[in-house]
């Protein structure tokens, strides 16, 4: 795995001696605001950095309830941060679970476009824990590459998109537009609480765009403008046997193992050839892509090799009749997670347990309905259960998949910040990944909703040993510099 | 759960009304030694239940490492009460894991027979801690009952077959037979070093009869010989995709889950209508039960409606054209005990995990060979293995299945000897654990081994809140009293 990542970053290097820090030249020597605050974003790399760091001590891990309180401590961190820049008033609001930080800068006044950016601060488990190098909580850099859980997803893209508002603000004192900044708390348990939070303040939040950054580019030299995402239906499955543990020795023949039951219901959703999912209905409502889509997608420049490379698995497998680009964007999946119950430490137990389940997510693109696959995947479940087990679900999370139009202003405007920012233009695509809160920022604020971002394919988000190439991180603030001022002259519906 | 149990002991108590401890009567007051044995084990109850006490108090679970210092300790425990009951060499023996404790006591003289005794002193794991109403290793009685892990599966029951030769020791000073005592410390775990140790100590242990006390009766009106158990196979299969956990947004559905992978395999190897094993050849060399063994175990008093009250299973599922004493005593089943990998903590982690496995146990039947059986279980699941992962296995354990000649004159006095403790005729039957030591004992002792039982069904063995019904000790310490006093008088090869 070692030699992989190595051949990687060989290719990221090569790409960092092309001279990618062409800042747009002549056109923007007619802006000074912008040229001032692209001086500060580079004479002051090293506060950011020492800015994210602190940031990512925070264990903002919002899926464990012995966590809030490092949640909540992210959160005042970042409030006093947008204060200190020049978000005179930003402050927390609560919300049935983790906080959310808002913060304003209106002064532009109503003939500039008013801009929302989005960030979450909260990140995902750091198990399993002995496969870090290093204590996830403790950031660490090697060369071009910071080393921590949070580096990519989401607070080191968060901060670049807070940095860029920075460099104005501690530079001509004001930004080129009006920016609203909502930062959440509860984005890797798929945002419980912010369609709530969207529907009360959805006045308080109007803007012309979004702007979020959560998001990987295919690799340092490619830029990627995502303009989809999956949506996502995550069950849990109990299935009780006996009414207690028993010994598989005295009743190993006669009583049903919730195992083996469990076993053989999951095997019954999937198809371990066609791999296509086997929930009666499933695909009822999956919208196919048309060639035109077919064609922009096909232009990705993703291959198996790489991915295999990436990954490291023996071999691919996806959906018969699609293709690797389509596996991870635009067709469903169901996958496994985790299977509690029984015995699972060191040496050997032979227990039939009393129940077994099964964490269980379903990727789902549009126009799945997250509420109508829960009901199709318990109606599949109860359907094969024998009478020798019960069942019972429990939902999760869902996510609503999303679609944007990436031919929107707003789009193209990042699609010019990257060119200037990056040196190069960007891809088309969508992800594979669900973030809640775009399908509800279409729904309540009414305004396209920009995916742009910066993390690498390989930055091991949600896995051990997450981290993000520094660069990105430099070019991305100024990427987003360059965005907040192209922006500032579009005219958005 | 609680008004199962209310039922079952319900009918215990009834039982309790019926004069059980009728011990012999007439044939016993012509054996003055017998009878002071069963005078000073009646007086000396509450002295024996103390010391199981401090038995029990032990962890001795032999399978985690961390428990390895206080397996040593009850071994140490061990030799210093057989010491003071009058075996005075009493010894631990070290092995390549837990050790053994070995007395003898040859005093009776080449004229009478020789019986080796065999308990054992480690006991199984304790998870899920939670479930238990009180610590499992700090033991306490509540009616008739004593709670505490290892109080029937075997400290318990082993306890019973010591207490008895101290009867005699403390009351005439010697013991009507010549008498050997091999405790092991690795019962738990398959007995690794039991092998070995009886190949190396085959004329130090020489006897004409082993008893071993570590299995169920049906209730306390029904004691039972048992003739027969089954083997064992446990296994662990690993199988791994990726070289590291992915974000399931990000490659869902281009790369192969491992436990997606891990669930069709494992319920390829079942069939959930006939529950049969679908591992090729598994039944190969299973030994059909003749039509006069089948009525011997069909006199058995098992119903359907008792096991169901007992494991509190909404419905019993067993190999189709067998019955329910036959599903867990002569026929040979896979059961699942845990799948480890990914993510089972509360919440959710969207991770293709790594890697998944699953530790699966197989019991066996005459004449079915473990090694064989596992051989055919890594055939079988690398026959339906995709390109997609690799295949790891690991053996954590075997035992061979056995079954004994329950004619034969040592386990015909079992037969009397219960009849006078417990005041009924025990039943037959072969039981579906596995003791690996009973197989290698015929081996290397060339001696009949004798399987007589103190538990009741509902002991909940190897689960939380282990169980002794203490009517049981009481009689069992009797019942071996008896035995110890007709084997002297038996004819044995």
């Amino acid at each position: 795995m070692l030699k992989l990542d190595q051949d990687l970053f060989a290719l990221y290097e090569e790409a960092r001696d092309v001279d990618f820090l062409l800042y747009g030249g002549d056109e923007m020597a007619t802006d000074p605001t912008a040229s001032a605050a692209l001086e500060y974003a580079r004479q002051n790399r090293d506060v950011f950095l020492d800015r994210l760091f602190e940031l990512l001590r925070f264990p903002s891990i919002s899926t464990q309830v012995e966590n809030a309180v490092d949640v909540e401590k992210a959160a005042d961190w970042l409030v006093n941060y947008l204060k200190e820049i020049g978000f005179s008033e930003a402050q927390k609001y609560s919300t049935a679970g983790h906080p959310l930080v808002y913060a304003e800068w209106l002064e532009a006044g109503p003939s500039f476009p008013t801009l929302l950016v989005y960030g979450h601060y909260d990140v995902q488990p750091v198990d399993p824990l002995d496969l870090w190098h290093k204590p996830p909580f403790e950031p660490s850099v090697d060369g071009d590459v910071l080393y921590g859980r949070g580096a990519s997803d989401d607070k080191g893209q968060m901060m670049a998109l807070l940095a860029a508002l920075e460099a104005y603000l501690r530079t001509s004192g004001c930004l080129p537009l009006n920016v609203k900044v909502l930062l959440e708390g509860e984005e890797e348990i798929l945002s419980p609480n912010m369609g709530p939070f969207l529907a009360e303040h959805n006045r308080q939040l109007a803007c012309n765009a979004v702007l979020i950054c959560d998001d990987s580019i295919l690799d340092p030299q490619t830029p990627v403008i995502t303009y989809g995402l999956r949506g996502n239906c995550y069950m849990e499955v109990r299935v009780s046997g006996p009414s207690r543990d028993l010994h598989s020795g005295s009743f190993g023949g006669a009583v049903d193992n919730p195992f083996n039951v469990l076993v053989r219901m999951l095997a019954a959703l999937q198809d371990g050839k066609t791999h296509k999912v086997l929930i009666p209905g499933f695909y009822d409502r999956v919208r196919e892509i048309d060639e035109a889509e077919r064609a922009l997608l096909a232009a990705y420049p993703a291959s198996e090799e790489q991915t295999l490379r990436l990954t490291g698995a023996p071999a691919l497998a996806g959906e018969q009749g699609y293709r690797l680009i389509e596996w991870t964007s635009v067709r469903p999946t169901l996958d496994i997670h985790g299977i509690p119950g029984g015995f699972t430490g060191e040496g050997k137990k032979t227990v039939i347990p009393a129940w077994a389940a099964a964490k269980v997510s379903m990727r789902l693109v549009p126009d799945q309905d997250p509420d109508e696959i829960q009901v199709l995947f318990e109606n599949a479940m109860r359907s094969i259960a024998p009478p020798t087990v019960k069942l019972e679900f429990k939902c999760l999370g869902k996510a609503r998949p999303a679609v944007i139009d990436y031919r929107c202003p707003a789009a193209q405007a990042v699609a010019e910040a990257y060119r200037r920012g990056f040196g190069v233009q960007p891809v088309y695509t969508r992800t594979g990944g669900s973030i809640a809160v775009v399908a509800e920022m279409m729904q309540y604020l009414g305004a396209p909703v920009i995916m742009a971002g910066l993390g690498l394919p390989d930055d091991q988000i949600h896995a051990p040993n997450e981290r993000f190439y520094l660069p990105n991180f430099y070019r991305g603030i100024e990427t987003f510099i360059h965005y907040y001022n192209i922006l500032s002259t579009t005219t958005l519906s």
